[in-house]
């Protein structure tokens, strides 16, 4: 469908005002973006509307770094990692004169960078492999509970997006299903993606590690191994869409390139369609960063907006709160 | 939890008649089968029992040849393969003189399976890939709709069980998500599962080949490929349960010893668990076999079925009807 995010005409814009329950999406400011997106899901879900989406067909997808909560000033799924390597490093004297692990203990992140993919996969392997899924998500579980973002202080999954949260909630009511796509770790992100997000474990898709099955004194157990199963991001993201959800979104939320396939992917249906990218335009509350920056690398998206139709959503006008915590 | 199927005192089985509608899993016969299945879900739903499951953790898993459809006297998704190569044959004229292709096409399945893992693989590597996701989704569909069963002369999909199908809904009414975790093609079952079982296609776990993204003439695809992603059977079946699933199913239903890991780690949760066993019993109205068969061979869980307390369903006996077509 084309035109799911063009500028309304009064007479819509009057009649959308009318229908809505006014605490609809009640952090998105009133405007463009949250017009477009009430009109979509107002089309998609009223019976004998031409736009009408069968329920069965009501798939909602969303990456999560940077589109449902912070990505800044890393990845919390690596600020994850760098803390387990520091309660590991009793256990590993080695890790004193060994990169990328010498350098990440004294606090030295350049050099840790400097280290690229290799040296990051490396302390991802070591963090996410080598115990069961069971001891894994109580890490992650503790984790949570009790590291804190270090601009904000909060934990981290109090980082989520607050009107993402409504969108969710909002599209759930209207009959559609919400999944994550994202490039993070799927075992890092199901342990708390439910309570955060109303998502269940069965409605995230992410990147993974192989796990394998082995009775271990009597007890069935999976192993986490380092070997990457599936790497969820760019071109991976509708494959995974393919293999894990088997059906094509009808809405699409993203923030980097690293959503452009699956955005395009979407916009490829023949069904109707919907596409949004979250634009980071706020220093002050969040932080501001598009084309230039490693994480959420943001510049295909923004090229071809127009030509795919898909809606800019802009951080600081568009949403009134973006962490629920706000004053 | 244990006891989930011993045989019930009289005064549980008489509260079950007295609670229970009458219309509940009508093509089960009365007898411990029905009334173990009732009596746990009963349990585990009722507020304020012991063995109360959260609806969010009431995961339900069910393997698919053999458990929910028919898989004799071949899987059917062989016989799909077959007629696919039928199909392609003009196109490949050198079929006539390369086996495992020359035979197929001369009806010599002997020599066909003498090729055994390799020869079956060629069949399936041919006629699953080398296509876009969206045309295999087709040509499923339409050799659903016009090949037919051997024996019944009834469409593939509906040789589904009829009681099976009254289980699947009668949990779901009961607040359990359904999937399906099949060593078949997510890709061959999605198209159909959902009208034959009420599973959608994101509650489809199984075996799967390597897609991959491509933008060909402007049109975003998922090209098939010739490369296996993932083995969903035996102990890839817990492994399969947690990478898409990513929890610890309650309710398990299997068929062959390719079941029994995944009935396994079910039964090793500290949480209350149900696992069954549909034994092929009727050699009238289906096929009888277990030990000795090849297809759904049937031995380990057999044996290990009292240890594990796990319950064995007997379709000759516990099943008034095994499909709904059945005068």
């Amino acid at each position: 469908m084309l035109g799911c995010n063009r500028p309304q005409t009064n007479k819509e814009t009057a009649k959308i005002e009318a229908d809505k329950d006014t605490v609809l999406l009640p952090s998105w400011s009133e405007g463009t973006s949250k017009h477009s997106i009430i009109n979509f899901v107002t089309n998609t879900t009223k019976e004998g509307n031409s736009d009408f989406v069968p329920v069965a067909d009501r798939i909602a997808c969303f990456d999560n770094d940077g589109c449902l909560w912070a990505e800044q000033p890393m990845y919390f799924q690596l600020a994850f990692a760098i803390d387990q390597i520091k309660a590991m490093a009793p256990q590993h004297p080695e890790w004193k004169t060994k990169q990328p692990f010498k350098a990440l203990l004294e606090g030295d992140m350049k050099t840790v960078m400097a280290g690229g993919e290799k040296a990051l996969l490396q302390i991802v392997m070591t963090t996410h492999s080598g115990m069961t899924t069971d001891e894994f998500d109580k890490t992650v579980k503790d984790w949570m509970a009790t590291a804190t973002h270090p601009k904000t202080g909060k934990h981290y999954n109090e980082m989520v997006y607050q009107p993402m949260v409504e969108l969710l909630n909002y599209l759930r009511a209207n009959g559609y299903k919400t999944f994550i796509v994202s490039g993070g770790g799927v075992d890092f992100m199901r342990p708390w993606a439910e309570l955060a997000y109303g998502i269940p474990p069965y409605q995230v898709v992410g990147s993974s590690g192989k796990v394998k099955y082995e009775v271990v004194d009597g007890k069935p157990v999976l192993q986490k191994l380092p070997e990457i199963n599936f790497i969820d991001d760019k071109e991976g993201k509708p494959v995974g869409i393919h293999q894990y959800i088997g059906k094509r979104p009808v809405f699409t939320a993203g923030n980097s390139d690293g959503d452009y396939a699956m955005l395009q992917y979407t916009s490829a249906s023949t069904a109707p369609h919907f596409g949004m990218i979250i634009h980071h335009t706020d220093s002050v509350r969040e932080y501001a960063y598009d084309r230039k920056s490693s994480i959420g690398h943001l510049e295909k998206g923004l090229d071809d907006a127009a030509k795919y139709n898909w809606l800019i959503v802009d951080m600081k006008t568009d949403w009134k709160k973006i962490f629920s915590f706000e004053k």
